[in-house]
């Protein structure tokens, strides 16, 4: 469960195609599992969108900038695949938590600063890998529905999202030693 | 991912014996993937410890009073056990952070309290189930390392063992909803 | 392995384009794991089937009016998918036997009746999920191979589908069931 | 998926022991996957038994003259092997009706004949493989709780039990067959 | 892990798109598990190429003469599958060994014959089941790197492809015979 | 699939108590997949082997002195632990045959030299993880069957198994790359 790293500087707009096997590989040379952060603003048009319940609500996505973590696990297993999103969500939420930001609160892979929604999430397989993508608002002008972010929090947002990659790569090194130190039980 | 949960009102003290197959349904009735919580002291010998990290350090366990959350699920890998684990530490050390507690740091799945150690965690696996113990100190008398725990907190540990198991509870839900919504990518 | 069912009302041709992933959800608004019953004909051409022996052999499905049964579990082993299936197709022909047709035989997963074909039957995996197609013949004028139906058996189809998806979900729980009661061997 | 099956002609009691990893290979030289069936009493107490839901209820299985089916599987999924067992439960069913026996029903994994039940069955794991245990009933005298059995069917238990090999068998490559000939959907 | 395999005499060129699900069945009939050989050009255009280091590195596939194996096994796990085309890979250099070849060397899954390189090999998943072709040099005339090939190393290909078939049919058996005869530790 | 491994300078006699979860990390301390060497006598009792073929034969295993590796992957398929087990085999019998020993050949796992057999192999599962042990002949006195050992062969024992341990780790890098730079195919 080794895990590759790497915040982007240049700016991006997350559309959707980010969430393609070997997209990291094949923008960012990073080979392996990975996990890689960018600033832009967020803008998924339905069609390109795999979460089958925001499209049957016609929800799209839109945000003028928000700090991206695209996500990829060479694993086969999707049950595993959607529990390694959640335990990104809770070192995103924690973290905020740890940086003294209050109001905050979580309901799914939701989070919610004073009530507004802050971030989005969703993860899916590949024919050979798992994909995840979980964003966090840094502005939230023109957002479709009340939502807040990282300005309001008054996060940084690079910084944080450095820490947090971090944070993720050392807890994933957990997670692999957790597997491997325990005697089985009858 | 259905999941069964409990709060048992008998005190109870886990010594090892409680990380088996089955041992929820056989003590309590409960049939299925479960999460039970009981309060009770810690103390663990040697010879009952999964953590083979541990029984190296000749580390034992022991704590005088603690919320215990055992949980069982009926999958095949250890994988998706360990991830488990690990997102029920992250609800649990995120609790207490919206409780309001304040000086809380989490390394791996290890919650401290201003630097001192309040909680352990454990998933392993048996032949038809994957097992996890997890447990937060409510009392710290007498114990092998500085500790701190719920009354320190002051965090009530009843009603904080009830909100938990139904907030996991809840979590679980999405998770398994997260599972059947997402298209393929290729 | 919780099962929703549902018994659609309006007639509908089986054309192959319900076999994809969230078909289900997208037309009908089940989510998870479901198996959804209408009636109406079938006619799959070759570009659409997925049984490549009966592509090689090039045997296009057609049948003026069957009982169709629609199913997905969000499993990812496709082993796991065809056993599924053929269990489905043993709870078909089983509540025929119990309803009182008699000169009923099986072949793998195929019915008959009186030697004539009454059923077909079909699983394939999507990328986050297994399918099925099972049906069984009500009429049969103008099928392209002898064929037996319902209505040559006397069985009304409507309260014939109610039942059998009533039977399956039922199953399904004792099979989940099952799983969980038994202590591991040596 | 290939199955070998043998009819063993020595009558032997089914006491749980034979639900071990390689019981078949060890007693009875069959190599890899394999269903054996054999005549005899059942009589196996509380501490040999799998099923905690008769543990708990002390109901410990006794039968003067049942066929037994022992199946042993080399494969890892435990869920994957609680279907083979119904597989197989559903394939027994369908050869009585097939057999001109009337009054027959199956709740779950039960076979009743007017209304008493005829059968037992368990599916678990070793550390290699997944065992199943299946038997029919042929006399019932002493049995704990009203029961019936293929003397009561007018059904001869040796040709019964040598057909059934067979047929599951023959069904196991279909099976097989069944998950090489689709092809994927999106 | 049951294995068929054939030696097709028709020359034919590879150009990636023998590397699909059924693609061996569809045109040679051969159903199941399966393995098979041909001699002909390798000329795969980066469009059609999965290996995405290749890719990037814009490194297409080219040579005049060589003896190809094709191999789709139908499980689930590509782990295995990457295994198996590694396993196939090692009874290829050995065979070259076995054969009086010297100046060989291996790495990684590429086969080098006095330091040039002599095959390529890949394998990847279809959404039922994972694909590998395994290629070594008959004639190397316009290859766009160094490269030698069987007729360097005085290897006669059609009796080499043949024996390596039915070398790799009989270890797969062994693989097989290996999984079924080992009792559990603890 | 990061492996450690690591050439054990204490002589040891293999018994089959070192084919145990955790052994290697319990008794050299080393954490996660692990790949040890060792040298010294093969004395395995039938009580300690987990070879049911050999057990039936009767056949215990003995040798004055060999180079014994011992192997642990933590993965939960026993498929995948029996492939790697066969890698390994072969990494071993390519390693002679490029150390210039001539007059060897190989059926399934076992190595042969001069007709004599040189090797031992067994994989296995424990509750957590897959074991292998896997062994070549340094000296043959006193082998209950003709062997041949590295003595025979001229090959220098320790540098050997140093090497091996090296080569093999590679190899299993190239396999964790392989597995991450395909691109799915339909």
């Amino acid at each position: 469960m080794l895990l590759n790293t790497q915040f982007v500087e240049t700016p991006l707009t997350y559309n959707g195609q980010q969430l393609q096997a070997h997209w990291i590989y094949k923008t960012w040379g990073i080979k392996g599992n990975a996990l890689v952060a960018f600033i832009g603003p967020a803008d998924v048009a339905l069609e390109s969108m795999v979460d089958q319940e925001d499209v049957l609500k016609k929800a799209p996505i839109y945000s003028p900038k928000m700090v991206h973590f695209i996500g990829e696990w060479f694993i086969d297993s999707l049950n595993e695949g959607i529990l390694l999103q959640h335990l990104f969500t809770s070192e995103l939420y924690e973290s905020l938590w740890e940086a003294g930001v209050t109001g905050l609160s979580k309901r799914g892979n939701d989070i919610y600063h004073q009530g507004r929604k802050a971030s989005v999430s969703i993860a899916t397989r590949s024919g050979v890998s798992v994909l995840m993508h979980t964003a966090v608002n840094v502005e939230t002008e023109g957002t479709p529905i009340p939502t807040s972010g990282l300005s309001q929090m008054g996060v940084e947002p690079v910084a944080f999202a450095k820490a947090l990659l971090e944070r993720f790569r050392c807890q994933s090194e957990v997670w692999a030693s957790a597997r491997v130190k325990v005697s089985p039980r009858l």
